[in-house]
């Protein structure tokens, strides 16, 4: 008995990692965690829940624009920044909180300093120089913004990291990259008065979405007057004297900005982990290679999350978690399950989706019977603001079940959790068909598409 | 051939009356409508739709506090009554005459005037004093607020139907009644900045709905501002010679109002149709009688939607019609399904909801699982709005099946929509533990929830 100090230590305090040590912990496990900045991780400190908060204060300014056509007036509106900022410090530290004590109390030990492996077994404190065992340790550090060291003037550049404690709102912006982080960025600084310009090295934003919605949102963005720069990458970003900063394009474009955002992928958090000491592989991106039940070719070294880099979301890296558990610790082996995974894009519109786009299903399916919907939201007909919403439902026409389900428009991402429900227990459009509509909802249009719009058979577009 | 002049004569053109004319006229058949009032019905001019744009025009005054909390600073707003109440008779007459236009372009005769039965196939249009024959009749005439002529001052008090149309705001009004539109008046005039009391003679408000959602409601409103009185109704109603309303309730209370709104029930429109005279069954309450495919005692005559009152919602009215078109045109009987219908109440938090309450639930099962949730949205932690959403899911424990998913907050009956898919599909919640979250929602909640909050176990609550 007790070969080890611990029967688990866990590296890194993200959502991932704090639940591992949470549960092992209250299964009467001999646990301690290491984090080297702050517990909560990437999506509590700097993703998922700055990010909403950002969102919602990027609304207001539409929402102001629209009571107009409601009967209201208002006079000045003004916007101060470090408030937000000071706000968004207060709940972000609350949630820290509740994740320490989460884990305080569930009886893990809770070390603030970084971890790196010195062995299988064997963990050095780095803050105090102090060397630790346990039987299983689980790498969970996540990752991190590329920044894109290739880039001359890269140093000038900020990630998301550092969008989200800028000591002033810039009067300009370019950000760089075509994927949600990016996009959803374009919107936040774009709603909160801040001269948005993205670009991105492919043909439309969000590769791997679905078309309709890439383009949809394309188009509202553009509308709103958010610039979008396409099939083009920044060169040089360089500074002026001014302080003002210059980015030169490919394609021969100059900028000048307050603020260039690089969004352009993320790396996992592996550098410097000791894994090589430990054995541990990785592939070519640093990211930790693991087996259907996210065990690492040593044995007794699991990896989960985003350092793992297969999905890169929060609720994934908590069920492969759940399911590390229930393998490691309750003689359950249980394989995280990465199919049909509904997902948003906190954009303006808002994207919620589940399950293929149109043109992945047309790879996969004979026949394809696509409902599509494209209709001004009732709120939008007093506030007369020229947006649309995009509702899409792809069956396979064989089976009448969905294959993928798309919406673009206000609440996508709670619909996309719904929808979510209906695709897992593989619901056909028949049960769509048979539901009775909600009026007036905006939803209503997923349940009343009584013939599809068009067909796709053998990867055409029919009729 | 052509016995009759037309092969289908509707009387009523709301939603059920319309979509009845447009659909059979499509099928090639001679079909007249008629209408006194406005094409559109209950639902586009008195009803659903412009009751769901008083509500947005109402939700702004929380926005405008909200923003603060996230670093707006708005100085005085103010908000004009006829200017939302011109906006909405345009978007009214808009929506009037795209259910016209869909008539006359079906080839369907729109007829503007009154219309009643002189016998089983004969109508009189009351405008012109023509007669005219029909060889099938459907009545979709809809409801009408009871008037409560028992209520003594009845005539001092207005309806759903004027509150519409109110030429100025009152500064305080007393709604009586506690259904679904009692209470989203309510909410709409406390938004526009009315003193606003709801007195009801039930305990609680919003009868037959699941009892958090209707505590959790009546909270909500009470906390920002709403009298509400229950186990109460009101006596007498006189007008004080300054103009001002003076209500005396049953349990002693003597109210000074602007404005009384009676919103006690809905009665069918059948006076003075010639019911009588054509032979045709109603029951006590005036509703029109029919069999599982809304065929009335009369065989060739049909009613659909309200005037039926089985289920008074636009969506049923059209299922209904949809289903007689297949019966009596498409040689197809099929009986409107009336089972496990999503509804909302755009209440301010709003209600989502299909399926059964616990207690409805209780009755009919031996053992519930029931899984709730009681949380703040994110959105509340920065705007510091104390305000909590409600989610329940109730199950079947034998089966493990959905048999009551009810919501109460931001976006509810957009999420009772989809929900209300996997309610008809018969999902488990085996299912919905099997969909990954989409983070951050509300929705999550739903999809979270892994282990039960109670039991209730013969109708007793257990654990």
């Amino acid at each position: 008995m007790a070969a080890y100090d611990y029967d688990l230590f866990v590296i890194g305090g993200g959502s991932g990692g704090v639940r591992a040590g949470r549960m092992a912990a209250s299964l009467g496990k001999r646990v301690a965690i290491a984090e080297e900045f702050r517990f909560g991780g990437t999506c509590v400190i700097r993703g998922c829940v700055p990010k909403k908060l950002f969102v919602y204060a990027s609304q207001y300014r539409e929402h102001f624009e629209d009571a107009e056509g409601y009967g209201w007036t208002l006079r000045n509106s003004s916007f101060d920044w470090t408030k937000l900022l000071a706000a968004k410090n207060k709940e972000i530290a609350r949630l820290e909180g509740l994740y320490r004590r989460g884990l305080e109390n569930s009886g893990a030990e809770v070390i603030d300093s970084r971890a790196e492996l010195v062995d299988s077994h064997t963990i050095r404190i780095v803050r105090t120089g102090q060397t630790v065992t346990a039987e299983t340790i689980v790498i969970a550090t996540g990752g991190t913004p590329n920044p894109h060291e290739a880039l001359p003037g890269h140093e000038f550049c900020i990630s998301s990291n550092d969008a989200f404690d800028m000591a002033e709102l810039p009067r300009s912006i370019l950000i760089a990259g075509g994927g949600y982080i990016a996009v959803e960025f374009a919107n936040i600084f774009h709603g909160l008065g801040v001269e948005t310009t993205l670009i991105y090295r492919g043909r439309e934003i969000l590769s791997r979405f679905d078309h309709d919605l890439r383009r949809g949102l394309h188009e509202a963005m553009v509308d709103k007057g958010i610039r979008i720069i396409l099939t083009d990458v920044i060169e040089e970003v360089t500074k002026a004297p001014t302080g003002a900063l210059v980015a030169r394009t490919l394609n021969g474009e100059t900028l000048s900005l307050d603020t260039v955002m690089l969004a352009l992928g993320r790396t996992p958090n592996t550098h410097g982990l000791g894994l090589e000491a430990a054995g541990v592989a990785v592939n070519e991106r640093g990211a930790v290679l693991v087996d259907q039940y996210s065990r690492t070719n040593v044995p007794n070294i699991f990896a989960l999350g985003d350092v793992t880099d297969r999905v890169q979301l929060t609720p994934v890296a908590i069920h492969e978690v759940m399911c590390f558990i229930e393998t490691k610790y309750r003689n359950n082996p249980t394989a995280p399950d990465h199919e049909l995974i509904p997902t948003a894009v906190f954009s303006q519109p808002e994207i919620g989706t589940v399950g293929l786009s149109e043109v992945d299903a047309a790879r996969r399916y004979v026949e394809l019977e696509v409902f599509r919907a494209e209709f001004r939201p009732m709120k939008a007909t007093l506030s007369g603001r020229d947006e649309k919403m995009i509702m899409k439902l792809i069956t396979d026409a064989a089976s009448g079940k969905i294959v993928g389900a798309h919406v673009l428009g206000h609440n996508a991402g709670e619909m996309a959790q719904l929808l979510g429900i209906s695709l897992k227990a593989g619901v056909t459009k028949a049960a769509f068909d048979r539901t009775m509509a909600v009026h007036p909802t905006a939803a209503e249009e997923l349940v009343t598409a009584y013939s599809p719009s068009y067909r796709v058979r053998n990867g055409e577009r029919v009729r």
